[in-house]
């Protein structure tokens, strides 16, 4: 079964519009890596999938790092005394350092100044900064605002709590035929930022509501987490559960109008790499495939050493090289429908290749099979053939029990959609035949996973 | 022995003349996969190598085709009723749709229509066209002649016949030291195309000439046969000739003035892949190594996978790439003498990488031997080296028992002929002795190849 | 230890003036692969570093060759009967073929000419060329004095004597903590050339002194011997020491201003080679790396398959490829005081990489430890890190046991240097921990490195 055939029935313009009023509605939601705008912000996923929601504790310690205290906040200005607000949260939650500690003083615009972050070089935007691990507080502006900033004294109050409370995470998952495990990770603690944070969460949230309907191969884990101690503390609490995870993916900026970027897993050859590699070759112009580098979002956690993880992550632009990262101008405005409805089919068509990807044997390897009176070939001698005839011949030639559909792909530099759908056709034709994989015909049954399958009903 | 060095003191240019003018002489038959016009063919070809003829009845299941028909045909036409022919088979035996079925009938301009095919693109050339697997008749034309048809009844004759008969082919061995064969093989059914089907058999009869008279290392194999079902035939009816071959070249497109192209085999570094390899990186601007696909002409079948022989094709330009490819244009004019020689001379090339690549050992191993005491080296210490002095250098370093003269040629970037020369000077210096290898000195002695030796003498 | 970071710490400009004073205090001298000229030679060295000299008497087979007669020269000279000297020994030691028989007698320019060397394409320069092992007697000189001799007779001198002695070279050898050792080799028999002898001389002296003070891992064999005949003999004479040899550099050519070529031992992929393509990588625009070639200088002597020692040569302009090449445009303005410093820093960043690679275990492998709370990693999230900072990150993620310091700054496209400060930050903070190595705590107890010891005290 073709997911990618399945999903290119659809109305893309109807999906895009889905995800961009999804991304819209999560937007104002200030977010972090604990606290109520988590909790919201799942809250509302689950809505359209039943994610399951854990709860960690402040002070809980997770591998090296401890689960830090809970960070909630109500409201922070910038006002000159007795008069109006000259900075205020109400109309952009970037404009508090998040994690910032609650402060509430007045003081002259010199004692201020080391508490104000700006960019000079984008002086309409206001930058995003967090301090999680050092407790401090702080003021994101325009650069703009702050020239605008007269000498005198300023009030200044950030209403916020930083105590004991708890982390919080939610998980999904989809029963397979396999106990095999596809990861799907996106970070859920960005506030209005869409690109960066936005994007990911609604194509994920599309792409498990797309699974949840269909018969799989692999059992699918997805994880709707803070971003690092989110990933840390989810990877301490399921040690066991890692053991089962054969692919993954790490979504994030996938709404903009670059083109396609895959990030390889630390191992760089896995299956997931090389079928990334192979549907964004067909994905249009630019798109690149990158070397893995323990910089950058959670895949960095789940290819550490003591997990090396085959995870990669999916973008569009690349985190930290676009100028709108981090920034108020990473909005809704920055994100679009149409490229959130070809992102969600971009991921779909890499779990289409790890879903289809198997050994065949042809059944008549002594020189070529007669492809014409099975109405396979054209009949007309002396003239060229077209690219889906050039995939039977590519896959009979090299179904000999050593190569995958997706080495068949890779060597004859065809779109694995293409060489899949050559392979159902010649199984029709009597001409080739599955060899059995690990996972075949296997049923989970696990309580667990039979839980998650009434879920499903 | 060098095979290229005995070659390189012929008068290329009476070598090149001959086998233009034996195109020459093939040129006006009617060849197809069957027939009188492939008999005639291999009959002429025999004038030159006591080629062994095989016939093999229509009905005769090989692999998963079958033996098709016998077609043969005598005349064909279009005539304005009681009038002149405006098509006559008599003028280009490319006017009919090859294998077409006999018909006489007429008809108006618009019911014979779709039986007329022609190349708006190349209004003056007729195109080639074949309908070997399913019944059905036609006419090629140049879309001018097709222009000009008015409006009316025609006469249209196709006088041939589609009946039981045979498929024939010609096989020529050569018999070396070896039992290990090399097959050379070309497609002979092919009507008045010349670059397309008779250089290959030209410079493939040549080359087997040529053989003849040398004390080989291994035995070579010639097949003249009809394309696909020819080559699948004679794997049929051959499987245990099969496994005796060690390398391959199937030659066409030998004859127009474009670089030369090499195809590599299935398996992608066979011996023949790395000769070839060598041999056109010296051969002149423009000559480039292209990967194995299913598509082409019968190097499909040997490797097919459950064949996978290491049997490249050797070309000038690429069949399907070329604007006469498939037309009245490619003619007499279109294949020239100087090209076809030097197409039998890059044969050679290849073959005698293959004759004459083996491991030796440096016997003064430690340090360099003193090369010019013995005359091999410049005496004025302070000027560079020839290339001649660099091969001697680079066979001493790498002749440690683990590289070959190819293995040395391939990482020096030098001429395998120039590292073959190096080593045969080495060893009448004394310093390098060639290695023992599969097939050294061995007598083939069975009868089939004794009687082969025989046809020799 | 780095090496690099304490030589960081020198005066360049003081180190480059040293180097080319020693260089313009053995521009002079008369050098040959025999005689009195090398024997100067090695002696000034040795009032900078206690080399350990050794003869060879003419006639000593060593491996194919043998040691050939002590060649010395007092004086040559062409004067017009009863005139000046057209062309004097005493102003260049070019102008006498190296190795030229004693001669003694008047010549008519007929009978001169063939005895005479020069460029017609450099007019200006004298070429400098030898004839070892032929007998044979000559003179260089620029091609505009050659223009300018008049037809007449010559009377022709060359003062030298050409009879049984010794070959001579220098050895000196710094015992680490491993018997495992480092081999550096430079020629010392080119007479007044610069580049193409005297920096790789001087660089090595330096290089030797400066390892002279260190706790160090390898034992450091340095040679400065006459090429080719003087590394044969060296290896014929010391066939045991050969097997302690893991990695060698050969100098020469290190002091004009060309960007740095290192050319790969014969191996390819010695850790010698990939140590120099990493430093090599972030030494300046156009620095390249060579393929192995058996032409060139010793390397070919300890690249020859007996020995296949892993022994690249660092070089800036390559031998036999810029126009000042064996001629006496190569001269002390050629080579300059800062070029030679770098070349030494260079080749000390090279022994650093051997030195310093190893393997690491992260002590905390499972997600990344927080860096953070140990003040390595900057605290304000939302910001790119430094290259420092992702230094530690690529420790981090690969220092599972399988990857050594070399192997990570391959894959992360950083410095060595960048990586091994990561790594001693890493183990300092208690991450990473240095897994065991072959050597590590060893103690060369041999009489021999006792009294190398003693030499150095």
């Amino acid at each position: 079964m073709s997911l990618l055939a399945e999903l290119d029935r659809s109305d893309f313009a109807a999906v895009g519009a889905e995800l961009h009023q999804f991304a819209a509605d999560l937007y104002p939601i200030c977010r972090s890596i604990t606290g109520e705008g988590i909790r919201k912000t799942l809250a509302m996923i689950r809505e359209r999938v039943q994610l399951q929601l854990f709860d960690v504790p402040t002070g809980t310690p997770v591998f090296d790092w401890v689960v830090p205290k809970e960070w909630n906040i109500r409201d922070a200005y910038i006002k000159v005394p007795g008069g109006d607000r000259v900075l205020d949260f109400r109309k952009s939650n970037l404009h508090v350092l998040n994690y910032s500690i609650p402060v509430c003083a007045t003081l002259s615009l010199s004692e201020l100044r080391p508490h104000l972050y700006t960019m000079p070089d984008k002086p309409e935007w206001i930058p995003y900064r967090t301090s999680y691990y050092k407790e401090d507080w702080g003021f994101c502006l325009s650069h703009n605002q702050m020239l605008a900033l007269k000498d005198g004294e300023y009030e200044v109050c950030i209403d916020s709590s930083l105590v004991d409370g708890r982390l919080t995470y939610g998980e999904f998952v989809i029963p397979g035929r396999s106990p095999d495990e596809v990861l799907i990770s996106c970070h859920a603690c960005h506030p209005s930022l869409a690109n960066d944070n936005l994007s990911g969460l609604t194509v994920a949230t599309s792409l498990a509501r797309l699974l949840l309907e269909k018969d799989l191969r692999y059992t699918y884990r997805f994880l709707f987490i803070p971003g690092t101690i989110g990933a840390i503390a989810w990877l301490a609490r399921n040690q066991r559960t890692v053991s089962n995870i054969r692919h993954g993916l790490v979504l994030t900026c996938l709404g903009d109008t670059a083109a396609f970027h895959y990030k390889k897993s630390r191992r760089g050859d896995a299956l997931v790499d090389r079928a990334a590699a192979n549907v964004l070759a067909y994905s249009g112009e630019g798109a690149q495939i990158l070397d893995f580098s323990p910089y950058g979002y959670d895949e960095r956690q789940y290819g550490s050493p003591g997990f090396d993880l085959p995870v990669g992550c999916l973008m569009r632009s690349v985190w930290g090289t676009f100028p709108e990262y981090h920034t108020s101008a990473d909005n809704l405005e920055f994100i679009r429908p149409a490229q959130l409805a070809e992102s969600l089919r971009m991921c779909v068509a890499i779990l289409d290749v790890l879903e289809n990807d198997r050994r065949y044997r042809n059944l008549s390897p002594f020189g070529e099979p007669q492809l014409g009176k099975r109405g396979l070939y054209p009949s007309g001698g002396g003239e060229s053939i077209a690219q889906e005839v050039l995939a039977r011949l590519w896959v009979l030639n090299l179904s000999d029990g050593g190569h995958s559909l997706l080495d068949i792909a890779e060597r004859s530099a065809l779109p694995f959609q293409a060489i899949h759908q050559a392979a159902n056709i010649l199984c029709r034709g009597g001409l080739l035949s599955p060899l059995p994989e690990a996972g075949d015909g296997e049923v989970v049954s696990s309580e667990a996973s039979q839980s998650n399958r009434q879920q499903r009903l």
